[in-house]
């Protein structure tokens, strides 16, 4: 186990505790979250990171609303407590576009709301933080059930390329691109793993590379524009990442960069694959161009480390996702099982 | 004309001073070099950098050498002289290993060398400055030479891709990838560029955004990652980079990423362009394959500015170069004329 924890609701002081990610791997150093507006903040600005992990965020957000309810003595009727709950939750789930998982997650403990309305508020919070936790643990299972299924198609031997932090910094635990590495290393395959940097964040450099190294599975940090030299020189094996958001078609968005590697990989003829819960599948999002790419602030780009490299006056892109379409993906990891995207996707019922 | 100049060698200290480029943007900052060992650690370190521009460096060192001979007042013989100079371009053509222009501008230096090696030091020492100063101006006139045909394909209101920096910074003057852009905004022609970052270095986020703004010609910086993205939506209408070296078949080899950009490209059906001087032809490499990939310090890749990124304890690669396979390349502009190695490269004679 580890000694850390990426989001936690705190019973004793009801709040919201964030592990801040911006602050890794130099320091491990928690952010207590007491109103809304924090909440919504460590999301914003990316304190905590990673589809599901913003998921689980925002339904603890929720639970953290219902036990101020609770703490102020004024019992709400059930109507008035929807009301409030649903602002709270439109409010976590205007945070960030990209990532479905907030959006599921909020309408999860939206349901869950309305079964226990009607109920006291104490009922109510403890109902609530009984779906978070529940939320919390089956993300988990899902990264080790979809982690077991990845690991088997990982050739014995082989560097696997990964980008950005699909890990368990990312989730509920365990991870789900660095789930599929972390079976596949638990399973005894000897492989090692190529961690891309990922700018402008550096989640590769900073959080997977960290994640990896406590796991003692070999690895190493290239710059992003490196892994397309690596494949032409026979280094990288097999690619899986993590996704934002997987499309009725098939289509998944991910970190800006998955798709160059996934353009790549295909031209090299390495797997490229995606490692996802079902909560990340939309099926009401047709395909990959319904996704909308959430722009960041420019001025991440201008800086590096704690430098401005940018001349100033010169405008900087911050596209903070880019889209892989279906044909392009070799294998789908969920929880609900292995797909072929690329060989022609039928979404489940 | 700029206020600033890249190397010089100054007749009156007999000092090759060459502008800092890691302290670009925020600084513009000259280093002093009176020793060969600070010329080639100014190499080696990027200090200077670009192919051309250090194969000028290192021209510059040979005439220091001259010249501190003549200082000193004490003549060799010609033998004596053309062994000490020998020696003194070998460590100049150490310094860095996949740019052919250094060990180019070295092989012309030693041939003058020859040329003049039994006149008197003060012969020897003006005839050497001559001939650097000849290769210094011919360059910057090959990068307009080279620059107006590639200008001639860049379609009106394109916007343009290029990564590291092939500017003048990089260069005798004008530059080679950003020479063709140069010429075409001259012609008239409405173009925009987007400047990829080029980690570690950020040459194109530090370098070719200072250039460019400083012309007038509309910039703007992404990550590396983001390239691929941009191409899928129709953001990109012409790639065009440097080269440091063009091997015999066609390959070119670049500044790491250069490759992945290329595959992007042609996956994309956008032309995808070099711009070299005919010094960084090298008729004796077959191919790619024959190029000698510097690998760099680590810890360039683990450091983003002035911050380590990467945990303790986990390695980083740093290939510096990666190679474009001819078969990617749809024109190569030179001082001798376009040529497209995509469509079959026949070396001219």
């Amino acid at each position: 186990m580890n000694d850390w924890f990426v989001v936690r609701f705190e019973v004793d002081s009801g709040e919201v505790v964030l592990l801040d990610q911006r602050r890794l791997p130099g320091e491990v150093h928690y952010l207590r979250c007491g109103t809304l507006d924090q909440v919504a903040d460590g999301i914003r600005d990316m304190v905590v990171r990673g589809a599901p992990a913003i998921g689980l965020t925002a339904a603890y957000g929720m639970v953290m609303h219902a036990r101020q309810e609770l703490d102020s003595g004024e019992r709400s009727d059930a109507s008035t407590f929807l009301v409030t709950l649903g602002a709270v939750g439109k409010a976590l789930n205007a945070t960030r576009p990209t990532a479905v998982n907030l959006s599921w997650a909020v309408a999860r403990m939206a349901r869950k709301a309305s079964e226990v309305a009607s109920l006291d508020p104490k009922s109510r919070y403890q109902a609530m933080l009984g779906e978070a936790r529940a939320m919390h643990q089956e993300d988990a299972q899902a990264c080790h059930t979809m982690g077991k299924l990845g690991a088997e198609d990982v050739p014995e031997g082989a560097t696997v390329l990964t980008h950005c932090n699909a890990g368990a910094l990312a989730t509920g635990g365990y991870g789900t691109a660095l789930g599929v590495i972390r079976a596949a290393h638990e399973a005894g395959k000897n492989i090692r793993v190529l961690a891309c940097e990922t700018r402008p964040y550096l989640q590769g450099a900073r959080l997977t590379a960290w994640e990896l190294h406590q796991d003692g599975i070999p690895v190493e940090v290239i710059c992003d524009n490196m892994a397309g030299h690596l494949m032409s020189r026979g280094e990288v094996q097999f690619v899986v990442v993590g996704a934002d958001r997987v499309a009725a078609n098939g289509d998944v968005a991910n970190k800006v960069g998955t798709y160059s590697h996934a353009v790549l990989a295909n031209h090299h003829g390495i797997p490229f694959t995606v490692a996802a819960p079902w909560s990340t599948v939309d099926v009401r999002t047709a395909t990959g161009s319904d996704i909308e790419i959430e722009q960041r602030p420019p001025d991440e780009v201008a800086r590096c480390g704690d430098r401005i490299v940018v001349p100033q006056g010169v405008p900087c892109r911050h596209p903070a996702f880019d889209v892989t379409p279906a044909n392009f993906i070799d294998a789908l990891y969920t929880d609900r099982g292995r797909f072929e995207p690329k060989g022609g996707w039928v979404l489940p019922g």
